[in-house]
């Protein structure tokens, strides 16, 4: 028998953990070409709350009784393929399941590596490649400019502070804690915070940056998207990775009130997610994001929960303030 | 003794002619280092509606009794400085007068050329060059792409429209009538049109670019740039230009109710706007457009009123419908 985290019914406002129920399911015989995967690490993201909202956009929505997909690490168990025989390592996007049988190209083996198979969730998964390339391909902030960025203390942020520190910028990050921005300044070590629960952005630009940022890391969206329009230099840049702060309203997908500073400032804003990716993309990430850690240039930030069970909590968790580093749930 | 058009009294969503008057000044004496300039030529552009809205943004707002600046070209009638002496063709900002006293420094001396000085209001003006900076330097479109331009008839649009076609791209182009749409088809030579008022975008580009689009300009914001995003390809360029659907609205600041299609086809969004040029850059552009205009790989096409008086109506049929190319003002 195998578990799997299945919706009971879309959330309304703010997600709790009791949207969700654990189900037992019978596998199925394996087929020719199937495999019979054991997931030992899965993953909890803020972009799994768009397949909730009931409004189509580019994650198709579940239905009570499906099934939370997303990025799982396992171990095949039982293989009709001998390209891949028990005891491989693959991750998958099946999700939050305990087993579960798939065609084996549905699979993809890891790297054969030293790295813990963990961060094949964090630093050399989809939150590495994503803060690589906001960092790297998009925003490619220059040794001493200064950089904002939001919900720096989650997943995808934690790894972009570090990732724009190593090319020289000047970091400056926002959070919903000071314990959250003592750990970005002590242990990320980020250049100076704010707590958005404590502070105005334009008070803490004007102490920080009072000659405006040239780049800004967009995890959050919402006010603070516009907020940060006013805070611009001419010519600057805005990545926009995501609007985490927009993810639970009626109404995540609108622009921001102050759009025209675009214009009147000649800026920037360009969307980016690693889905798009090809394969050969995706690698060069992976292969850029494992030698930095290799060298100890990035620290990884890990938030673990044990057990199948705890992904809803851990999932209801990051719309309530979030964590410090990615969040994995070991099972 | 010289006229100038003074604000009457601010629009109150639609602007009308009447919202203006013309007013009769005596000039000052010269003083050291001022020149006396009688103006030839005067711009009217879809910005200035901005100095009306009450609301601050990158051009000061002006109250009842002020005049309306803008580019202007003029002939030095007498003067105190030997380098600028009586006969020399200047531009200026001072905008909708018949004469005005200045210094020197607030004036720029136009260069020796052929071309007719009302281009450089128009070809070889802010209406060139922003046409330049969107296609040439932000979408840069390659040979074979597709780019859809939004009020294309207008000064801006028309250049656009002939600068991409000489890259190579295949134009389509939005306005508003058939007239427009024919004379976009047989004059301006984009390959195929849709006069808004009759025509859904999601139709359009579904019958002449199903595949989707590689770049926007966008001279019109609003329901367009909203309904573009759905039409755009994944890893498509938009340039925001302006606006001028929502000038006459209570607010034009606001962003695309679709806004988060950018991060989910990576799409960029790139503000530009001429006035954040340096003089180097500016003359850059006005030497590339000159290039062009004088082997007649661009066609200018100019809508001329005659009369200071007529600034005001020029002006207010901008948003009520526009013109085809440039309009100036003959004095």
């Amino acid at each position: 028998m195998a578990r799997e985290i299945r919706l009971k019914e879309r959330p309304q406002g703010h997600l709790k953990a009791d949207n969700f129920e654990v189900a037992e399911v019978s596998l199925p015989p394996l087929g020719e070409g199937d495999i019979l995967v054991r997931n030992i690490w899965m993953s909890v993201d803020p972009y799994m709350r768009l397949v909730l909202t009931g409004q189509e956009g580019f994650v198709p929505q579940k239905q009570p009784g499906d099934v939370m997909d997303g990025a799982a690490i396992g171990i095949v168990e039982r293989s009709s393929d001998p390209a891949l025989p028990a005891g491989t390592a693959v991750a998958s996007a099946y999700g939050w399941r305990t087993h579960f049988v798939a065609k084996a190209d549905t699979l993809s083996i890891l790297p054969n590596s030293d790295a813990p198979l963990n961060w094949y969730l964090s630093a050399l998964g989809l939150t590495g490649i994503t803060a690589f390339l906001g960092i790297e391909k998009v925003l490619q902030p220059r040794q001493g400019e200064t950089v904002l960025i939001s919900g720096a203390s989650g997943a995808v942020g934690s790894i972009a502070c570090q990732l724009a520190k190593l090319r020289g910028a000047r970091v400056l990050a926002t959070c919903s804690s000071e314990q959250k921005a003592r750990w970005l300044r002590d242990k990320v070590g980020v250049d100076a915070t704010m707590d958005y629960r404590q502070e105005q952005l334009d008070d803490f630009i004007a102490r920080e940056a009072p000659e405006g940022l040239d780049c800004y890391f967009d995890n959050v969206g919402g006010e603070m998207l516009d907020r940060t329009l006013n805070c611009m230099k001419a010519y600057g840049r805005i990545g926009l990775c995501g609007a985490i702060s927009q993810y639970e309203s009626r109404d995540y997908r609108s622009g921001p009130a102050n759009f025209f500073a675009a214009i009147e400032k000649s800026l920037t804003m360009r969307g980016f997610n690693a889905f798009l990716l090809t394969p050969e993309e995706n690698a060069e990430a992976v292969n850029w994001l494992a030698g930095r850690a290799d060298r100890d240039e990035i620290i990884i930030f890990e938030k673990i929960f044990q057990g199948l069970e705890q992904a809803p909590v851990a999932f209801a968790g990051l719309f309530g303030g979030g964590y410090e580093g990615k969040v994995v749930i070991k099972l």
